[in-house]
C-alpha cells in the first residue's frame, strides 16, 4: 500500500507495537477514528466512561507491553487524566488518542461543544496543554503532511521513556491520505546499547563491592516489572544464589519460589528476618528503586544508603555519589553472565520464615480478620494467576500472602500513584490482554482483590469484565467505609463511610443478561473463608464461573503493616517532611 | 471568634455565600480539613467519585447560587477536572478546594503517594498549573499569614465571574489559627453599580431602537440563566409584551405561560412560525446569548446581526459594532422601569402553535417514539418541578415539551460543553438544593430525563440520589446505544452499542436497603405511556417514591430537530469553519 490514511497510519504503528485491543469512550469528534481500528487488525473495547477506560489501558499496558486508549476532546480526555497521571508515575506505556475538531473550527470563530466556549487564538489548545504536564511526548496533527513523522516521535518516545504520550486527530485530518512508506522502518522499542567500556568497567566494580560484601542482598522492586527487566533480575538472583527481597511495589515481579527468598521488605512493616537482614546488609543491588511513602512502609526503611547499588532504567547509582548513564537491563543481563564465569562464594541462608502464619483461630466461627485472610489467600493462588489488587489495605495485605509455592504470577497494583478505583477499571485490561496472551492452552485465572470503597469509584468495570468474558474472580473487602482512612485520620468520622450497596445485585445487574451465570459468596467467618476457598481453589483452571466473594471485615481491622504505616502517613502529614 | 483555623475560615466564608451543602470523595491529604465542615454549619455529602462529585456541585450550583467540592490532591482532583472545565463553560460558580500534602512534604524529598513520583522544584505544583486552565482563580494556601486574603481573593473572582475557583490546603496549613476579623466584612457577591450617565445613554438608545421596530423580539438565552437575570428578563418581556423565545439552553429560564411566547429559537431546528418570527425581526432583545452548535441548531441561526442588542454578563453590544462595558442586569431593570413609563405601542401576536402536536397514534400499541414523547412529557410537568435533561436526544428533544401551562420550572441542561453523564450527576446537586431551598411546605418534584449511554457513565449517582432521599423521577432512554453519535456517524457501527444492563437490577442495588421501596416501569409503547403517565402524574407531590421509568425506544428514533442538527454536526467535522 501506497498511501494511507493517517488514522490507519496511527493503527497501524499502534498493532506494530503489539496492542491488540483498544479502549475509550466514543465521542463525535472521534467517530471517525474509531472507523480504521478494525482494518488496521485492532479490536475495539469500549468501556462505560472514560476513568474505566484509561484505567483498562493501563491494566493492558503492564500485561501486554503497550496500551492504547481513545477519547474525545475536552470531557472525554478530561475525565481520563487521572488514568494517564497514573500510567506517567508508574511508568506505564498508553498512548492516549484524543479525537479533535476540524482544523477550520479550531482556528475558527464558532463555539463547539465540549470547548471551553472560547475562540480565539490557541483557545483548543488547552486540553493540549494540561496533558503536556503528564505524559512523555504530545501531537496534535494539525498537518497530514507532518502526521507520519510526528506519529513516530511521539510513539517512540513513549517506548523509550516508557510512559503515556498524547495524539490529538482533528476529525478531518483523520482520512487524509498519506505515504505508507515509513511503516516499514520499525519504531524504536528497545534502548540504544550501553558503551562497551563503560559498561565493563561498571560490572566490574559491581562484581569486586559483591564479590567482597559479607552479607551482600537484592531487593527487585517495582522499577523492575515497569522497565522489563524481570528476566533479567530472575536470572541475577539465580547465578548469585544470595538473599533476595521484593518490595510491596515488587511483590510478583518474579519467583518467591528460590530457597534465597527472603521475603516483602517495607522497612518497619517487614517481618524482623527481612528487615535485619536488609538493613545489616552491606551490599544491596536494588533492582528499580522507587522509595515513595506507600512503598518504604511510609519511609520507616533503614539501610546503609552507601551499600545500595540502584539499577534505573537509565542510570546505575553506586553509592550515594556516583551515577553511570547506563541502561541496567544490558548490565544485569551481562553481569549475570559475568558471575555465572566467576561464580560468587557466598553461603548466606535464609533462616526465617518470610510469611509467619497469624495465630490458628481458636473457632472456625471466629469473624474473619485481615490477618488471616491474607495467609489464607496465598496457597489458594496458582501458577500463572493475573492478580491485581487495590490501593488501601489490599495493598498493604497481600504482600503477606506467600507465593513461595508458585513458579509464576502476574501481580500489581498501583503502589505509588495510589488512586482507588484503579484495580477494577484496571483489571478489565489486565484480563483482556491476559486472554489474548494465552501461556498454555488453559486460560489463566483471573484475580481482583479490592475494597467496597475503592470499588465504588469504578463499579462499571463489573460491566465491562462480564461483558468481555474475563471470568473474574473477584475478593471484595467490605469493611463499612474507607478503612485505610480512618485508620489515618477520622476513625468514627461519617465522612469515611460509604452508601451499603448491594453488590450481588451489583454485579448481577451490570451483566445484563450474563448476570445469571454469575457466583456470588458472602464470608464473615474464618471458618467459611477456609471452606470456600478449599472449594473454588479446586475448581478446574479456567473453567470457573464469574464470581465474587464479599468478604465481610470488622471496619478498623487491618493487616499489621498497614496500622503501622497509617500511623506513619498521619505523622507524616501532620509533620511534613521525613 | 477573634482566631480560627484556616479550614474555618474558608468554610466560614463559603457558608456565608450560601452554600449549605459540600460534595466530594475523602483521601487522606484532605481528612483533616473534612473535620471543619460541620463546625461552619455545613453539611458533608461525600460522593462515590469525583466525577459524580464535580458534576453534583454544578447542580447543587444551579440551583442554589454557589457549591463546593473538596477532593485530595492528584486523583481526585484531576477525576473532578471535567466538572470543573464543564462549569467554566457554562458559567457556574464552584469552588474546588483540593487537600494538599504538608508544606514540608511539598518542599522535600520524599516520594509521595498521589504525586507523580517527581521531587524538586515545583513538582507538587503541576495538577495546580493544569487547573488554573480552567477556572477564574486559583490559590493553594502555602502560608497561613496570607491565607484569609487569598481565601477572600479567589472567592470574590468566583463571584465576579460565575465561574469556577480552586483553593489548595496543605494538610499542615488547615488547623493553622488566622485572624478571623475580616469575616465580618462581606464578600463581593455583586457586580459594581453601572456609570449612571453611560447606563442612561444605553438605555435611551435601546428604547429609541425599541419604538421605532416594526417587529421587535426578545430572546431569553442560557446567560440569562447563567448570568442571574431571569427576573429582569421575564419584567421586560411583561412590560414590553413583545415576542419572547428561548433557545435550547434557554428553555425553563422564565415563564412560557404567557400569551407573547413563540417558542423555541435553534435555527432550522425551530418550528416554522418560531423561525420566521426571529428571522424577520428588526430589533432582537438577545438576553445572554451563547451561540454555541448545540444551542443554535448547528449554526443554522438566520437572522439579522445588526438587529441584534446582546445582553451579557459585563457588556452590552448593539448591532455588531458597538459595545458597552455595562452589566447587562442593572441595565434590564431599568430598561424595564423605563418601558414600564413609556409604554410601547407594539401590537404582534403569536399566530402559530410554539408546540405543535405530533400526529396523534392510529393505536395506542405503536411503539413509543421520540416525538410522541416529548409532546407527552410536557403535560406531566408541573409548576414549581426541577427538571435536568442530558445531552443527546434529550437535550434536542425537552425543547419540544411545553411548559406553557407552567408559572415556574426549574430545568437546565448542559448545553455548551455537552458532557454524556452529566445530568444524572448533576441531578444529585440540584435535587439536593431544591430540598434545602423549599418554595412551598410541598418539596418540589425531582425529574432527570437521560439516555442509557450517558447514564452508564456515572450510574453512581442512582446511589447518592436515594442516599439523600430525593426522591427521583427518573426516565431513562433506551435506545440501545449512542443513538445521538449514531445520527452523526456511524449508525450501524458497534462502537456506537452499549453493553445492556438491568436498570431496574441497578437502581434497587444502588439503593441498598432503600432499593425495595423504589418504583420501576417499563414502557414500550404510546398507550403504556398515556397510561403510566396519566397515573403517576396524579400523585400528591412530594409524596413519590423514588421511580426509574425506563423508555423502550427504536436505536435511530430522534426527535426531528436532533435529526437535523446531527446532519449538520457531520458536516461541520468534516467540513470545518461555517
Amino acid at each position: 500500500m501506497a498511501e494511507v490514511t493517517v488514522a490507519r497510519y496511527l493503527f497501524e504503528r499502534i498493532q506494530q507495537l503489539g496492542v491488540k485491543s483498544v479502549f475509550g469512550v466514543p465521542g463525535d469528534y472521534e467517530l471517525a477514528l474509531l472507523d480504521y481500528i478494525p482494518e488496521a487488525g485492532l479490536k475495539w473495547r469500549g468501556n462505560p466512561n472514560e476513568l474505566n477506560a484509561g484505567y483498562a489501558a493501563d491494566g493492558y499496558a503492564r500485561v501486554n507491553g503497550v496500551g492504547a486508549v481513545v477519547t474525545t476532546f475536552g470531557p472525554g480526555e478530561l475525565s481520563n487524566l487521572c488514568g494517564i497521571a497514573g500510567a506517567y508515575t508508574e511508568f506505564v506505556p498508553i498512548v492516549h488518542i484524543v479525537g479533535y475538531p476540524t482544523e477550520a473550527a479550531q482556528n475558527g470563530n464558532n463555539i463547539m461543544h465540549h470547548s471551553l466556549g472560547e475562540v480565539g487564538d490557541g483557545k483548543f489548545d488547552v486540553y493540549h496543554k494540561m496533558s503536556e504536564h503528564i505524559t512523555c511526548a504530545t501531537t496534535v496533527l494539525h498537518n497530514s503532511q507532518t502526521a507520519a513523522a510526528e506519529i513516530d516521535r511521539v510513539l517512540n518516545a513513549m517506548m523509550h521513556f516508557s510512559q503515556p504520550c498524547y495524539i490529538g486527530v482533528p476529525v478531518d485530518i483523520t482520512p487524509k491520505k498519506i505515504s505508507s512508506a515509513s511503516l516499514s522502518t520499525p519504531l524504536t522499542t528497545t534502548l540504544p546499547p550501553n558503551p562497551a567500556d563503560l559498561q565493563a568497567q561498571v560490572i566490574n566494580e559491581i562484581y569486586q563491592k559483591l564479590r567482597t560484601a559479607s552479607s551482600p542482598t537484592i531487593i527487585v522492586d517495582g522499577g523492575a516489572t515497569r522497565n522489563k527487566f524481570l528476566v533479567e533480575s530472575e536470572n541475577l538472583v539465580k547465578a548469585t544464589g544470595i538473599p533476595y527481597f521484593m518490595t510491596a511495589m515488587g511483590k510478583g515481579a518474579i519467583t518467591e519460589s528460590l530457597p534465597s527468598f527472603g521475603g516483602i521488605y517495607e522497612g518497619a512493616g517487614s517481618v524482623d528476618g527481612a528487615r535485619i537482614a536488609v538493613e545489616a546488609s552491606d551490599c544491596i543491588l536494588w533492582l528499580g528503586n522507587y522509595p515513595s511513602d506507600f512503598n518504604t512502609g511510609e519511609f520507616t526503611e533503614k539501610f546503609n544508603k552507601s551499600a545500595v547499588i540502584d539499577f534505573q532504567r537509565f542510570y546505575i547509582k553506586i553509592g550515594q555519589y556516583t551515577r553511570y548513564q547506563l541502561s541496567s537491563k544490558y548490565v544485569l543481563s551481562a553481569l549475570t553472565t559475568h558471575i555465572e564465569a566467576n561464580p560468587l562464594t557466598h553461603t548466606s541462608t535464609i533462616s526465617w520464615d518470610p510469611y509467619p502464619a497469624p495465630p490458628a483461630p481458636l473457632s472456625l466461627s471466629e469473624p474473619l480478620s485481615q490477618d488471616f485472610l491474607w495467609a489464607t489467600l496465598g496457597p489458594y493462588f496458582k501458577a500463572n494467576d493475573v492478580i491485581i489488587s487495590e490501593t488501601g489495605t489490599s495493598a498493604y495485605g497481600i504482600p503477606a500472602s506467600s507465593l513461595q509455592h508458585l513458579p509464576n504470577v502476574t501481580m500489581f497494583n498501583q503502589t505509588v500513584f495510589g488512586s482507588i478505583g484503579y484495580a477494577a477499571g484496571a483489571s478489565v485490561g489486565a484480563f483482556v490482554a491476559s486472554l489474548e496472551n494465552p501461556l498454555s492452552p488453559k486460560p489463566r485465572r483471573h484475580i481482583l482483590v479490592t475494597g467496597e470503597g475503592s470499588l465504588q469509584l469504578t463499579i462499571q468495570a463489573f460491566s465491562d469484565l462480564l461483558r468481555h468474558n474475563t471470568n473474574p474472580q473477584i475478593f471484595l473487602l467490605n469493611n463499612g467505609g474507607y478503612t485505610i482512612e480512618r485508620l489515618i485520620h477520622g476513625r468514627e468520622a461519617e465522612y469515611n463511610t460509604v452508601p451499603v450497596w448491594d453488590y450481588e445485585g451489583l454485579f448481577r445487574a451490570f451483566g445484563g443478561g450474563k448476570g445469571e451465570r454469575v457466583e456470588y459468596y458472602r464470608v464473615g467467618t474464618k471458618g467459611e473463608l477456609i471452606e470456600l476457598l478449599g472449594r473454588v481453589g479446586e475448581g478446574i483452571e479456567g473453567s470457573e464461573k464469574p464470581r465474587l466473594v464479599e468478604l465481610m471485615l470488622g471496619v478498623l481491622d487491618a493487616p499489621a503493616s498497614v496500622v503501622r504505616a497509617s500511623k506513619a502517613v498521619e505523622e507524616f502529614n501532620t509533620r511534613g517532611e521525613k
